[in-house]
């Protein structure tokens, strides 16, 4: 029985605020209620809970930057278990990446990587994604392995945020920095789900090398 | 071009506050990251917008306040209004009240009265929910219209809500006042879902008397 | 790395169908388009995806209707369980019951039980259900144990059911039948969500005795 | 009282069938249930209400279909248009598609349009759309009109699709034909709420052309 759906969501408590500034407002305009008509809708809690628990399981602001951070830490941690230990350290931390941060569980991710071309180019499946991530699958021959490329630094620039109960998607540039300094800049769109424990799942990931007028 | 679906929708920046923290946390730890594997990753707004723009349509807690407040003044309006202006100012305002603060234009409003019995129990038409607030259709007999029994106060007091992204759900009890200052007690559920113009309206409403044991 | 939040969704190939009819409809229609000013658009899957992958996590008809009846198979189940094996059976199932069917994993459930009074009319907490279906918790003095009423058929007669996403309300008379063929019926509102392994669970219930005018 | 928020809802009656394969399956069963211990739960439709009324507000596989293609046949309209019309007619009904096709009136759009650059990569305002689709604003310097280049035919191959009640997802391959029978391919991801009259907007609008290594 130990089932835990939505564990971590908030619980919120700001209703309270709301009901003293409704209070406060009625006693501040009491004395024109004294004559007939009184006419008020007032909102409290119940007597016998001291305080209006309020669940609320939409995405927060704060829970979307957290997910686009778990995102840029699990690419370095890939890029640099990579370097230390070797790959199939890499490959086994990138399993358990996509596990933990894709949505694969609910069917399908839409998933359009920065650098996949023609018939391969959307990893709608684990399988695409992890040889995407740390190659070494002969049915995706072109893939070299995108996390183990050095990389050490992710910036995320978001330009905006879109939050719909619980999805989010977010729209920006991202900036990912190997161990030599190199800066590559993608343009990046990412949608979450909120998932197992309260956790947001990447469901869609497009990202693309900034357009180069010729 | 009058299109405008989710017209008032918040625009949210506290995403700023949280990058802010980011930084500060950034600058609090950089001594630590003067060393090899610097591993981090910053979320921040794309330097061409000043400020992240995040757009969040999800319910919030006062939206919910506000909309069960509105049910309540439109209860003692309904009354005032009949006890002034007679049956047919009555009527037409009640007819607007059900427009404006029910869902009946999406096909089906989820409407248990407190006083509906037998076949008629379930107002799930617009045509029912009228007549019980103020009666006078022959294919409801038994009402007698509830909204105009000099219907003075309204006062709510939240056992707790619930809210899911464009849907939330209230639950507690709500006295009313008459104007003789009896106070009827109701156990009342109210769902509502975000619609024309990011207005709550009333989808589910099951309104029951206190269970009095025998 | 098993996690598995959203398991059981269904993925939906119904646009495949609609695919095939804007074919259909392409052909029939293509002799007019030999003229100039050809305008079409066409929607059709990836030609290296043989068939296009819609994975939708919104609820169905059909799982609102497994969800209530799950609901009265659990209260048929407790009260065969008590008059079989005895108490403690009993309150083990019971626990069972509400952490598979209830979200009080989530903080709260809006939970107004028909018989319960006063200051405990609402059991948000998963104690208070606990105590409302098996008694025996002193913090509940008048419990008596809903589900050991010897209850052996629950019929569900829907008045109407609300979709919206990952969260589906249903209103309606249910008739609850003892061993001694007695029939009680309630006015309920159940409110789900979709919860762990795409399971529904009950956030919402609002259930009372119908209205007996005097 | 012309509000109309959730006007073209699905009235979805589908759970008639479901409620009489239980029927059915109970009157097959029924010999079994005339012992002992008789258990079970139907669940039907209210005597007084012939059928269950079901409102599903969730979002469509065909709603997704039809949406992409409003989008497809709006910009080979506004490149007919302006072949055949001129540049103010085009720039009209440039406007008209934005408002119509677009979600600018929730506070912004996620849009990376597939051939902008630097700074203005990221056109989240109603403007700078305009801007891209017919140019001839001097705060965008480098726009030369998207939709002002003869296109023809728009042919969305989807890779996969993702639908969470009010809110859908695209993902895949859209090739665009021009005049001269030239093709575009771009990759696009498509986000879509469901608005004003149950019409389907886009808030977010990925498009890049395909990766090609060096």
């Amino acid at each position: 029985m130990q089932t835990n759906p939505v564990k971590q969501l908030r619980v919120n408590l700001s209703v309270i605020a709301a009901t003293i500034a409704l209070w406060v407002t009625l006693l501040v305009t009491a004395p024109s209620m004294a004559h007939a008509q009184v006419s008020s809708t007032i909102t409290k809690p119940v007597s016998s809970t001291p305080k209006t628990s309020v669940v609320n399981i939409s995405i927060t602001d704060s829970e979307v930057l957290d997910a686009q951070k778990a995102w840029g830490e699990a690419l370095v941690n890939i890029s640099t278990t990579y370097d230390q230990e070797g790959m199939a350290a890499a490959r086994t931390l990138a399993k358990k990446v996509i596990d933990e941060l894709y949505a694969y569980q609910s069917g399908l991710v839409l998933f359009k990587p920065t650098l996949t071309t023609g018939d391969q180019t959307f990893r709608t499946t684990r399988k695409g994604a992890l040889s995407y991530f740390v190659g070494g699958d002969s049915s995706f021959p072109q893939d070299t392995g995108f996390a183990l490329k050095g990389w050490r630094k992710v910036e995320i620039r978001n330009a905006g945020i879109f939050i719909d109960g619980n999805t989010a998607t977010t729209m920006g540039n991202v900036d990912i920095t190997d161990k030599t300094g190199k800066v590559t800049t993608v343009d990046k769109t990412w949608q979450f789900i909120k998932g197992n424990n309260g956790k947001l799942r990447i469901i869609v990931h497009h990202s693309s090398l900034p357009y180069s007028p010729k």
